[in-house]
């Protein structure tokens, strides 16, 4: 076994991650005590069908129990340090149709908590706490998701608000473990990767690739995708969240295939997201100019990922992705100024236009990231994360250049910043569409490491869409 | 083009069935008029997450639209016979994301509906068709997906009971249309079983079976599965509803090759569902325990489609499947005793627990079935379509035969049951796990059509699979 599983072959951490937030929660119960209770995602049937509702774990449930049952619930004790799982009881008629559920035993042996019990044990369990702790206990629950039968009857206080926040925070820092299932997810996508890029030598349609992605990661044990994957060719790499991916791959008027290919695709390993974003050429090579944008948006990459470690301003990382985007459009003409004036104009900002990453995670866009929307300065509105990067925590380092009309036409049609774009060069790269590159990033004391396997440097992508 | 793609090229019905369901309202609406309102599905986020939740159109919304759009909304004028689909405002912020959306002019060349208007003029179109009216019209609607600001004033009634059963009674019998996308969602399905029997010849896991089936899907135009495909190999196959497809299909114990595997799942289309389930032996050749449970199986299915035309009783039909199950387990020796003693004892329920079929559209268990599942007869108590069936109807016809220890041991422990089934003969097929085979039926005036043509032949199951 590799390191990697060998490290999930044994408990997801969640007696360490509940006395994490615990820590974190202290202010709330300071000088008396607390009780975390979380509830898992329910099973539940589509609006008007019989059918379940496509069923995605509660991730604060999962944080402090690694269980992916439906139905279940867990109970922190602070006091004491115990963590109890309820699991749903045994239904006959159920195990007709779908098997003997786990047990009892089964998911002591399989999860880090200390005791498990029966969900119709819930309430009991909360009041001998309660009653425990004489009274003076506080109780921490998530707003919106307590079943209604459930009692904070002899506590203190019932506290609505208090424990997502800290669960959200919590989870920015990972431990070996989830960095381990990262990895994991992180592996199963580079495969996928690869079968995509194999796939798209002989497909027609945009969506083949994606059937070979998808069919990867669950064959190499990724049920889930962390997200709606975009398989976008030609210049529908351009729309940032293309979500067609049913496009032919040659063009209908020129029959000419297209010339490249982007896919932005992760899969999900129990409950932990891979995102990963590439850009591969149709036919082995990439034309001349996807080339060029292509080295330009790598170089990007390159060098954010170079400044990652502990404490590093992320608004300073995506400061020096937009300078080396603003160099390398200079040295292609598609720019006219100086770095410095395009820079504070913020005129790349109409070909890079979103942020340069996210916390990565249970969440595809984590928990924690401080996000400002309301910034009015155009260069860091949508940056996902702000502030400094703690060590242990896992980013995207996302950069890309796009030719989408909707957002340069603006510049261009603008008085005051038209003169810095050459719409003759422009023209030539239309047809490019957009080129990202993204890798999963885990920030070090003193680096970082780079999670992400799958291909990117160009002659290896090249020979293998050949 | 091949006549399904031909009938597809052109609009989804939408009018038809607005005045379908129009009539089958007009009791409710007696002496005035009335007006349908629906609305599509939403754009949801995940709970506590900025992602989307996946989207499924709502059924009754695409009925009388054909329209996949979400967050958009139709009104059906009954007295002037005039359809109207209301399609979300631009949203500039949304198309630097993800383009331009659909247009009101492109939506009404798309759509079989009279005018197509932008989202905010819904309570101003319902307003004047009231005026229109006199006052006098019933405006009915989906109880639970009425938008909060929607309003009914001026009209007589706000009906919000009546609508929902007379969709779903519409539904039960399908137009030409209908069959067309039922049988494309067919075609593309075989494909992809197909496919599956491929992917089965190297794998090594459940898994890899599984997202070889929903590769071929996406990659022919089925993004969506019509439900979670069951990929069950050996003793797994007895588990009904086996949701884990995630066994090694090699035994860990014997370090045998599982015997077969059973796979059923069926790619969506455009909303309409494929429903199928195969068997298929790995290694090439059935082992003779499951190829004589096979033969009955196929027999069960085939003797029982041969019977279905407009008007055949299901229960009837649902019956002689049980008769043939009987006959097949007494000559394996698996059950002693008379056909007719162990038909009236019910005791091929241990062996075939489930109903015979459902109706199929866009929903996998379609609308209109009228089950009794309090049924006290265990034979019929899981029966989901009870009574006649209609020319137009689309049924599944999917019986199976189960070595499932669950159901059969209570039948054995029985004082009164256990001799009608012989323990040392039924021990040899335990390992058989399960066979079904299921194919989706269009019922007609004089006979039949089956839509499936995913292989059902052992032999031609086998030489694929070899």
């Amino acid at each position: 076994m590799t390191t990697v599983d060998t490290i999930i072959a044994g408990k997801y951490p969640a007696k360490s991650h509940a006395r994490r937030v615990a820590e974190s929660l202290r202010p709330h119960y300071q000088g008396t005590t607390g009780v975390i209770y979380l509830e898992a995602q329910k099973t539940r049937l589509i609006e008007d069908n019989d059918e379940p509702v496509p069923f995605r774990q509660r991730r604060p449930f999962f944080y402090l129990s690694g269980c992916l049952l439906p139905d279940a619930s867990l109970i922190y004790d602070i006091g004491s340090d115990k963590l109890t799982l309820f699991i749903p009881p045994i239904d006959p008629e159920d195990v007709i149709w779908s098997g003997l559920p786990l047990s009892a035993t089964e998911a002591l042996k399989l999860y880090d908590v200390d005791d498990v019990l029966d969900t119709t044990k819930v309430n009991s369990t909360l009041a001998s706490i309660a009653s425990a702790h004489g009274g003076k206990a506080i109780a921490f629950a998530m707003a919106d998701q307590v079943s209604d039968g459930t009692e904070f009857s002899g506590y203190a206080e019932a506290d609505f608000s208090s424990l997502k926040s800290s669960i959200d925070q919590s989870r920015v820092v990972k431990d070996a473990y989830e960095i381990a299932l990262l990895r994991k997810a992180n592996d199963i996508s580079a495969k996928a990767h690869i079968a995509a890029i194999k796939a798209s030598k002989s497909a027609t349609n945009e969506r083949e690739i994606e059937g070979a992605f998808i069919s990867a990661c669950i064959a190499n044990g990724a049920r889930e995708q962390s997200y709606h994957p975009i398989v976008a060719c030609g210049e529908n790499g351009a729309t940032l969240h293309y979500p067609k991916n049913d496009a032919e791959l040659t063009d209908p008027v020129t029959k000419q295939r297209k010339s490249n290919v982007l896919i932005d695709a992760g899969g999900e390993y129990r409950t932990y997201c891979a995102d990963i974003t590439r850009a591969i050429p149709l036919g082995g090579r990439f034309a001349a100019e996807t080339r060029q944008i292509y080295k330009i948006v790598l170089q990007m990459q390159t060098e954010c990922i170079e400044m990652l470690k502990e404490g590093v301003q992320w608004e300073d990382v995506h400061a020096l992705a937009h300078r080396i985007a603003i160099k390398g459009l200079l040295e292609l003409g598609i720019l006219r100024g100086s770095e410095d004036e395009l820079f504070a104009k913020r005129i790349s900002v109409a070909f890079f236009p979103h942020g340069l990453g996210h916390y990565l995670g249970m969440d595809t866009h984590d928990t924690g990231g401080n996000p400002n929307y309301e910034d009015k300065d155009s260069m860091f509105k949508y940056l996902r994360v702000r502030g400094r990067l703690p060590a242990g925590s896992v980013i995207t380092v996302e950069p890309g250049i796009y030719f989408c009309r909707f957002i340069i036409e603006p510049f261009v049609k603008s008085p005051e910043l038209s003169k810095y774009i050459d719409t003759n060069v422009l023209e030539k790269y239309w047809s490019v569409g957009g080129v990202r590159i993204e890798d999963n990033i885990h920030v070090t004391k003193d680096g970082y490491e780079n999670l992400t396997t799958a291909p990117k440097v160009i002659e290896e992508v090249e020979s293998l869409a050949l």
